[in-house]
């Protein structure tokens, strides 16, 4: 199951990044689970890392590569299949096999090379099998398989994501390009999913992390499926400056143009991944309103789009607006006066100043409960502060994915 | 589905109690829905509630009676079906109809009826039903019928819980008996669901309250099926005194050993909800060990008793060891050095300090896995407290019963 179109469009080349995916066998035969993701000489990259404490062996040497390297970086190798987590010291001793094969077909620098992997916690990764792949992979590397290389990242994804922006800056032509792949486990912190996006401007080091970061606060740090962050989460961004322009040689207006395009790229990958959420049959939007601070408005909207009884309700298309009421009371906002609370799904306001609205009838409620895409507004009487997080339902099926997977 | 043998053994009198269930027609037809339990005159009381901001109209009133009578009450009033919650004014005007309805019939003080409401949230309570229900279940008050009026406190549970626990203190017997009722939106916060508890042991207010809330702390306080908090979790302890013992008059050994039953009682109350959680097929027991605080050990233990890949993995007796790490891993420690940590499955040790341990192997963690009751135990390194919760997995038989109830 999943909502929305699916319709990605075309995913642009970005002058600069080259791609290939193969079928190394990690998990499963036949099956392209590698992906390679060649970033032309003299690029800068810039990458945001799960927060969760047992963080998988290929992520701290991502973070490590990168940060030796001052952004300076050659490829991303990606697996799925095979987490690569919980794995120790050998974790790491086999993640860097798999960089070193890289750097010495390619001729580059280990550092220049940073590994990513998704899948099954726990189990050694196949580091053999991946390196025998990777000739196959030089060889096959193309400006236009950014499609190949989105399907080649997925893992219980039932479609890929990715999304291209162009825009016109000081009469020239700017892309990014980004991919993604997410579906469960799905509470990012401070980074994402597994992400990959370039751009063909020219950005420097410390720039390009304050915009990525920047981005990432409000797409993929804005979305939660099952509440659960990921050992493998990242998002990477790459640009190239093969476009011939360069981001500090900008106007501020063309600069925040620039950057806005960005974030919206960001969100669009988030979005997909909520939008193909594991057994989701709702898309649904959290605005909290009227908050007293960032935390509080985030508080509320996380105990709204985690709790099972509304998610299942979500499922069930039922607007059983009292346990909506009941996750915000219980999201452990001090002094939280209720009378000056207000709900509405969509258009239809249903609690309003902690009274049931006068006008709402159920079957008004049903109506916006029947869609697909759901905006719920929680509005708390309190401050002027607003925050937005995006959800799936919980369904029967969401449960059977995640029962069967590694089974 | 429910866990355990749902034996309750025989539920004794409390001498100064006395219990009635009848059908008023609060949702369906034919079904005992109405209870009312009457404490002799000259008994104390102590509760707990919840602590969901948005707590139902008969919630705010128990307190406020409880409080105003300092202790003193002779009806406790329980329906089902409705939960009397998000009704606002008009909630409270219906909660309190109830309440005069039985002291009119009684001849007791309105403030010695305390209201109790479990079922849908934000619908209207058909006060004038359940008031048209009261002389008959008057008429049946009957002390020996502690089991009917567990079997009236359901809702979605799949079967009555209840314990008795009989003391011989000072060569006099003193007994307590307790109900409760449980199944989903549990995830108690210094309170629990409906529990009732009675002892013959004379008991003044303040030391009734201390007892009850030190029992709650290490047992409905302690257990989460979903996370969500009812808002209208209650547990009340009556205390008749018909023993002809007071607490007062024990020796320290004798409190002790009364307090310590009192804990067995409602712990054994919490591990009956949990057993009966809904779409319920294991019994999770989860140790946190070795940590720093009590704030710690209680992320940790929840992070992992309410992670929906944890709960799934369990539904499927998969023992998916790196969701319990992944879920450790995000429980928000500072500074939790993962090379500290070690997990084990009931006696199979599966991490030790932060490597997966060399003795396991996979079908040591499927034997226990394949058990009805698992006990997860998690050794942070960090320090010397530990805490113990209670939950159950995640089953499509879960999503379907909250997906459909209401419906």
């Amino acid at each position: 199951m999943a909502t929305g179109s699916g319709d990605i469009g075309v995913l642009s080349v970005v002058d600069g990044v080259r791609l290939a995916s193969v079928a190394a066998g990690v998990r499963y035969q036949n099956r392209r689970d590698v992906v390679v993701i060649e970033i032309a000489e003299g690029s800068t990259v810039a990458g945001t890392y799960t927060l969760n404490a047992f963080c998988a062996a290929p992520v701290k040497i991502a973070r490590q590569h990168l940060s030796d390297g001052h952004g300076k970086c050659r490829y991303w190798l990606i697996n799925t299949g095979n987490a690569n987590a919980g794995t120790g010291k050998q974790g790491k001793i086999d993640a860097l096999a798999c960089c070193q094969a890289l750097a010495d077909l390619s001729g580059c620098q280990l550092s220049e090379v940073l590994p990513f992997s998704t899948g099954v916690i726990g189990e050694r990764l196949p580091a053999e099998r991946i390196a025998a792949a990777l000739p196959a992979a030089l060889e096959q590397l193309q400006a236009d398989n950014w499609l190949a290389a989105a399907k080649g990242i997925l893992t219980t994804d039932t479609r890929p994501k990715g999304v291209t922006r162009i825009l016109t800056l000081g009469g020239k032509t700017v892309t990014i390009t980004g991919i993604s792949k997410g579906a469960g486990m799905i509470k990012p912190n401070m980074a994402t999913m597994l992400s990959y996006v370039a751009t063909d401007l020219q950005v420097d080091y410390e720039t390009l992390q304050r915009l990525l970061n920047a981005a990432v606060t409000r797409s993929f740090n804005r979305i939660t499926v099952d509440g659960d962050t990921s050992t493998n989460d990242c998002c990477m961004l790459a640009a190239t400056g093969r476009s011939g322009l360069a981001f500090a040689e900008l106007n501020a207006e063309e600069q925040a143009e620039f950057s806005s395009a960005l974030n919206e790229v960001l969100q669009s990958l988030a979005i997909q991944i909520i939008e193909d959420a594991e057994g989701a049959s709702k898309f649904v939007t959290i605005d909290v309103t009227g908050g007293g601070s960032e935390k509080e408005c985030l508080q509320v909207a996380y105990a709204v789009a985690e709790s099972p009884l509304v998610k299942t309700a979500l499922t069930a298309s039922d607007p059983n607006w009292g346990r909506i009421l009941a996750a915000v009371g219980r999201a452990g906002i001090n002094d939280l006066d209720v009378d000056k609370v207000s709900v509405s799904l969509d258009d239809v306001p249903l609690v309003e100043k902690g009274q049931l609205s006068a006008d709402y009838s159920e079957e008004k409620g049903q109506a916006v409960m029947d869609q697909e895409a759901i905006t719920i507004t929680i509005d708390l009487g309190r401050g002027d502060v607003n925050e937005r997080v995006w959800t799936s339902d919980l369904s029967e099926e969401y449960v059977r994915i995640n029962a069967s997977y590694r089974s």
